[in-house]
C-alpha cells in the first residue's frame, strides 16, 4: 500500500488553486466530482486537442511558474485556433515532484487565471499527481466550430499561396539567448526574443477568421519547414518558400545581421505558434484586409506545388540545404 | 535549438502504432492533423475526465506494457462509468523516456487495441513526447450521457443505502503481494490479487444502468473510506459502513484469515475501480434485479446519515480506528 500523507494535501491544493479556475461552468462542480459534463450545441462540433510539456524538454526548470502555465495552455489554444475553433474549456494533468513548493503551484495557477481571462477559457477538470521525475503538464483543450468546418492540414491544392502570421524564428533565437548565445545583441532584442520563447501568442482571433478563406491550416510548432512539410505530406503536394519573404521581427533581424547562418534556426527552430495557411491567389485581397483588421502581419511566403517536400529558395536563386527540417522527440 | 533526430522517429511511431487505433472515426484523420472534431448529438452531453499515471507511482516500471496501457485507459473509463456515461473516445499523452524500446511501445499499443475492442472506444488524438524522467501517461476520456443526467458525488441524502459493486481490497492486497508480502497465500490467490491490481475492471455496464436509480455515484480509486468520504463531504453528510458487509473475493478472504489486520488495507487501500453509489431503501429490489441481470455483485455496505465523516462499525459493535482514509499524492 502506498505511503500516506495528511488528507490536507492534494484536495486542499485543488480547492485552493484550481477550483477557482472552474467557477461559472455549470458542469464542472468546482472540480469536486470525478468528471465534468459539457453540453452539445446544435450545429457546432467540439474540436479537441492535447499537448504535454516536460521540464528540461519544453521549458527550463527555473522558468517562472506563471509563464510555464501560460505556455502549456497557449500551445493548445494555438492548435485550436489553427483549426478555426474558438477555445472554450480545458483539462489539466499536473504531474509534480513530491517536494514541490506550494509557491510554485500558486504562481502556476495565477498564470492560468491570467490566461483564462485573456482567452475566455475555463478549467473543467484535471488530475494532480506526484512523480519521482520531471515536472510534466498535459492540457486537453476543447473548442467550438460550426459543424464540419474544422480547418485541416491535408486540404491544400497546387497553386495555393502559403501564408504565415506574425514573425518566425524569435522563439528559437530566444532559446539560444537563454542558453548563453547571441551575446552581442542589444538588451532590448535579447528580451524580445526570450519573451517570444517563454510566452507564445496563440492567434485566437485569426484562426476563426480563416474559415471560408483558408484551404489548409495548422500552427507552426515544430518549425516552418517541418510543419509546411506536414501540410505537403497530408495534401500529397510539395511547397516552395521564398526565404527573403519570411517575416522577421526587428530582434531577429538584428541577430541575423550578426550571424547570417542562424537563418536555418529561423526556418526550422520551432515554438513559433504562428498560423501557417494556404489559399488560392484569388484570396489575396481578403487576406490583406484581414491582416489590417486584426493588426497582425499575414505574409505570403511561398506556394504549394505538385511533387513533394519543402524547398527554400535563397535570394541568389539557389536552394537552401537544411540539415533537419525540425524538432522531433524520438 | 533542441537537438535533432531523424524525421523517421516520432511521426513514424504515431503512424505505426497509434494511427490504427483511430480508424473509423471521421474527425480523427488518422492522427495526422493537429486536432480532432467530435459532433454534438442533440439531447446528449459529453462527460470528460482526465487521469495520469506515472511509472513508480501508479504502476511498476517492469509491468508489462499492454497492462499499463489497459490500466491508464480503464481508470478513466471507470470514472466515466461511475458518472453514468457511455465511453466513446479518448486522447493520450505518452511521455516516454528517450531510450524507450520500440517493443515497449508496440506492446503498449497492443493493450490499447485490445481494450478499444472490449470497451468500444477509439483514440482520437494525442501527443508523444520525450522525458528525462519517469514514463508518464495521461488519458482524457469522453463519454456520452442524456443531457443533464450525469451522476454526481454531492447528491446523496440522509437515509440512502450505500452500495458497492464487485469486491474491495483485492488491488491493495495484490500490490502487497508484488512487494513480496503475503507469502503464505496459495498461488491462485496471489495471482488473483495481482491481476486485480494490474488490470482494473471498469464497470461500464453498471454505470449507465444506474441512471434513474442511484442518487450519488463515484468510483472507488482512492479507497472505500476516502471515496465515501468524498460523497459525504460534497453531500454535506456522514456515512456508516458495516465492516462485515464489505464484499470480499475468495483471495482477499484467504489473506484476511492469515492477517486480520489487513482489513484496514481493504478499507483504505485504493485502486479498486468499483462503483460506490447511494439510493433510497425503496430501490433495493431494483438493485437486486440489476445485480442479477449484470451478473455482478452489488452489495449494500452501509447508509448515509446526517453529520460528517465515515464511521466503520466492526462485528463487535465498536468503531474501527483508521490511521489514514486513503491515498493522496501531496
Amino acid at each position: 500500500v502506498p505511503p500516506k500523507t495528511p488528507p490536507s494535501g492534494e484536495f486542499a491544493l485543488i480547492a485552493r488553486y484550481f477550483a477557482p479556475l472552474s467557477r461559472g461552468v455549470p458542469g464542472a462542480y468546482d472540480l469536486t466530482d470525478d468528471a465534468a459534463w459539457i453540453r452539445a450545441e446544435p450545429g457546432l462540433d467540439w474540436v479537441v486537442k492535447t499537448d504535454a510539456i516536460v521540464a528540461g524538454v519544453h521549458f527550463l526548470p527555473d522558468d517562472p511558474p506563471d509563464l510555464v502555465a501560460r505556455k502549456v495552455l497557449r500551445v493548445n489554444l494555438s492548435d485550436l485556433a489553427s483549426k478555426g475553433a474558438i477555445p472554450r474549456f480545458y483539462l489539466l494533468d499536473a504531474v509534480l515532484p513530491k517536494d514541490i513548493d506550494e509557491s510554485w503551484i500558486a504562481g502556476f495557477a495565477e498564470g492560468l487565471g491570467a490566461d483564462q481571462h485573456e482567452f475566455d477559457v475555463k478549467l473543467i477538470g484535471g488530475d494532480t499527481t506526484s512523480t519521482p521525475g520531471a515536472l510534466t503538464l498535459a492540457v486537453t483543450a476543447l473548442g467550438q466550430i460550426a459543424s464540419g468546418c474544422m480547418l485541416r492540414r491535408g486540404t491544400a491544392q497546387a497553386g495555393d499561396d502559403v501564408y504565415v502570421s506574425g514573425t518566425l524564428g524569435d522563439a528559437a533565437l530566444g532559446l539560444l539567448v537563454l542558453r548563453g548565445g547571441l551575446n552581442r545583441l542589444s538588451p532590448a532584442a535579447r528580451d524580445a526574443l526570450i519573451s517570444r520563447y517563454r510566452l507564445p501568442q496563440p492567434r485566437v482571433s485569426l484562426g476563426p477568421a480563416l474559415l471560408g478563406l483558408a484551404r489548409a491550416s495548422m500552427d507552426v510548432s515544430d518549425g516552418l519547414v517541418a510543419d509546411l512539410g506536414h501540410i505537403c505530406e497530408t495534401s500529397g503536394l510539395g511547397a516552395i518558400v521564398v526565404e527573403a519573404s519570411v517575416p522577421l521581427s526587428p530582434a531577429a533581424r538584428e541577430a541575423l545581421r550578426e550571424h547570417p547562418a542562424l537563418m536555418s534556426a529561423v526556418l526550422t527552430g520551432g515554438d513559433d505558434y504562428e498560423i501557417l495557411f494556404t489559399l488560392p491567389p484569388a484570396g489575396r485581397e481578403k487576406v490583406a484586409a484581414l491582416a489590417h483588421r486584426l493588426n497582425l502581419p499575414l505574409t505570403r511566403i511561398g506556394a504549394m506545388q505538385s511533387g513533394s517536400g519543402v524547398k527554400v529558395m535563397r535570394a541568389d536563386g539557389s536552394e537552401r540545404a537544411l540539415d533537419s527540417p525540425g524538432w522531433q522527440h524520438f
